[in-house]
């Protein structure tokens, strides 16, 4: 419910959730859908639907206008068991529900934001899914996927290794896209031989915008899920700006690098495994280093450390900022060009090197990894003499071609099983899960 | 010198610095380039350099063999004198040194990693520069980019401005490139009312690299301030792999994204200004939205207050790492996606909110100063929850299209001028040197 004076003056227009208003402030007009109120939002807000699709909240002041353009249409749905047909021919994909915006096209029709969703939703939404396979599906959580935490990773984690328990041929992930590759890493390295595909899927633009991107990406993870032979956590989104195909990106090689754009998660240092063409729904494999489906038993291996920092380097960091990390089980330092930090050969009279802050914390048995602020290309520290000494000291990372994001996931996984630097290292440097590229393309 | 167990041995084969020489070393063999020892560096490491232009450090150990391939060539240069012809119907250039991978060809010749440079060397080096323009050039400081600090780039803004006063037709700054783009913008803010280019270059690979961009980057960079009708701060760098051509990038719109390829340097949410032919010398321009040359009187702005923490969030960031932050004058937070922080709306159990810090941080004023992890991409804090929930307490960047460091650099600069929480976001929104874009490409 909106505030008292909102919901009168609603009342006194007639006007009701769902129809289309202008909303007129000052010498600014909104039109959209009225929606309603968002939960924990602004009682005071109004919230409309754009044509665009994005939600915006306008504040209720006094010179504000409204009036309904057209009234809202009431939308049904057919019970679940009409549209749930086994079909013993087809595979059956396990879709589970994590939050985000490709759940988003529900948050109308029942009035909350995060809704749950059943088979029947998705498949009164997507009624391609059925052609695909057999759909269970389920919601795990609803959360913005910024406010996903290495706990839902867990219980993401727990979950797919109950479904493929359950026998499925393939399990997609709904979720969020602002941390999904986060996510996508943690459940490479949780999730030890698997026997079937694990697809995050999400969307960046919510379903009732014409440019939405749900239908393809959910579409295509489904294919995946069902038909892939690759038997390993991957991303599958849009490719490009148009609709016709997904990429399926290795669940440790990919980063959202755009905040809107369609085609905003990309393969960083390899090629994507795959192309998913749309509406043909064929897979085109790009690669073929790739772990395939095979009758083994998923190991779930979920222990994480998740006290570890993130710090990516600037002109004028100070060592003091590197000291107060101190309370931390990991650092991972997102350094500059190849590898770098202030080290300051040069004895120059500004210039503060971190390197004894970041002895003293890996005297301390905290265990500092390097990672590339450029996001893309191979750390190297003996290429200078900030990289050397940095190698000296003994910070992990000489070689690696991981992202930032995929260094602090892995750090957060090995310090989970061991504390022993020597043993961090060994496992910092084994590649689990195509994490250390051979070669950077 | 290297330790006495070294040169003894090198005595004993009668080997000398620039010797080519092979290493061997357990299964390991190294050919290159005997180097001196890196200043600082450690005594009992042989420095040699590769065919491929790296330098790498060989650790002295018992089962280590050396042997002499081929003599060392002396190499000689010309008296400054004899390359330095002043030619009246050339413009003139000023060429300041700052240090980094693009001054390193003299590394060799004199024995130190990172000697002065003086126009002779330059002209000896790169002789269509006297093509090009009448050659003045100077070293402000040796400095690999990772030790430049914001004092680095007062020094340099002050400098230029003497060049400009002098009555140049342009400067170029040869910069490590770890942190070009950090002072790119700095200089664009700083140096206000720009009658002539200034154009910051670098090099990815040393110039007795076969494949290295230093000669191109540097004429296409000499051509620009030269010849170019544009009066901002940019960035001259490598277009492409091929050493066609390079892109001259907008000051505050340039981010290095590749830890090694030449053409690490991209233009973000904007197209380049122009592209510079090689070896052609001609100028494309791809915009005409920049300042040009005029007939005015350049003004050095250089107040900063560079007490200011860079934070990227992730899974699992803790609220007291937020305020833990509260001794700095200023925070740049990089949200993921369209802005977002941890806010917790949905109260999961897991998640905690940054917002209680955030908000605690901006009420102690210290403006808090929104930027996107994705780096390319538009902030947009009224799609969601999230995002509304940090309008609502203050911070600052709604709308924005700045990379992190970009807007680290400003916030440097804008608390430099006022403490005043208002006037910082008024000035953090005013549009100073380009950094705040109208549409994102």
């Amino acid at each position: 419910m909106y505030s008292q004076e909102i919901e009168s003056l609603l009342k006194s227009k007639k006007i009701r959730i769902g129809d289309k208003v202008l909303i007129i402030r000052g010498k600014s007009e909104y039109a959209g859908i009225l929606m309603p109120r968002i939960k924990l939002g602004d009682v005071s807000s109004l919230v409309i639907k754009l044509p665009n699709g994005y939600n915006i909240g306008i504040k209720h002041e006094k010179d504000m206008k409204i009036r309904r353009l057209e009234p809202g249409r009431p939308i049904r749905f057919k019970p679940a068991e009409a549209v749930q047909r086994k079909d013993p021919e087809k595979p059956t994909v396990s879709i589970l529900g994590c939050g985000g915006t490709i759940a988003s096209r529900v948050e109308y029709t029942t009035g909350a934001v995060y809704p749950a969703f059943s088979p029947a939703d998705l498949l009164l939404s997507f009624p391609e899914l059925a052609d695909i396979a057999n759909i269970k599906s389920r919601k795990l959580f609803d959360l913005l996927s910024e406010d996903m935490t290495p706990e839902h990773w867990k219980i993401i984690a727990q979950e797919v290794v109950k479904e493929i328990q359950s026998g499925v041929d393939g399990v997609v992930l709904m979720h969020g896209t602002d941390t999904l590759h986060y996510t996508a890493a943690a459940l490479s390295f949780m999730l030890r031989d698997l026997p079937v595909p694990v697809v995050l899927v999400g969307a960046q633009r919510s379903s009732d915008r014409g440019s939405s991107d749900n239908l393809v990406n959910l579409v295509s993870a489904t294919v995946v899920a069902a038909q892939s032979s690759i038997a390993e956590v991957v991303v599958c989104m849009h490719g490009s700006m148009s609709d016709d195909f997904c990429y399926l990106h290795q669940g440790t090689k990919v980063r959202k690098l755009h905040t809107s754009r369609r085609d905003a998660f990309q393969s960083v240092n390899v090629r994507p495994y795959a192309k998913i063409f749309y509406p043909d729904k064929k897979i085109e494999y790009l690669r073929n280093d790739y772990k395939v489906r095979e009758k083994k038993t998923v190991k779930l291996d979920d222990k994480l450390n998740t006290n570890v920092a993130l710090v990516y380097v600037y002109p004028g960091i100070k060592p003091e900022f590197i000291q107060s990390l101190r309370n931390f089980d990991g650092i991972v330092i997102a350094g500059t060009g190849l590898g770098h930090v202030p080290t300051n050969p040069m004895n120059d009279k500004f210039t503060q090197s971190l390197l004894p802050s970041l002895r003293n914390l890996i005297h301390s048995n905290i265990p500092v990894v390097i990672a590339p602020q450029t996001i893309y290309g191979r750390l190297d520290l003996d290429v200078y003499e900030a990289g050397r000494m940095l190698n000296e000291i003994g910070v992990i990372g000489d070689g690696c071609d991981w992202t930032p994001e995929t260094a602090l996931v892995k750090l957060m996984w090995v310090i989970g099983h061991t504390k022993e630097m020597g043993k961090v290292k060994e496992m910092m440097l084994t590649n689990y899960a195509g994490e250390l590229g051979d070669r950077t393309v």
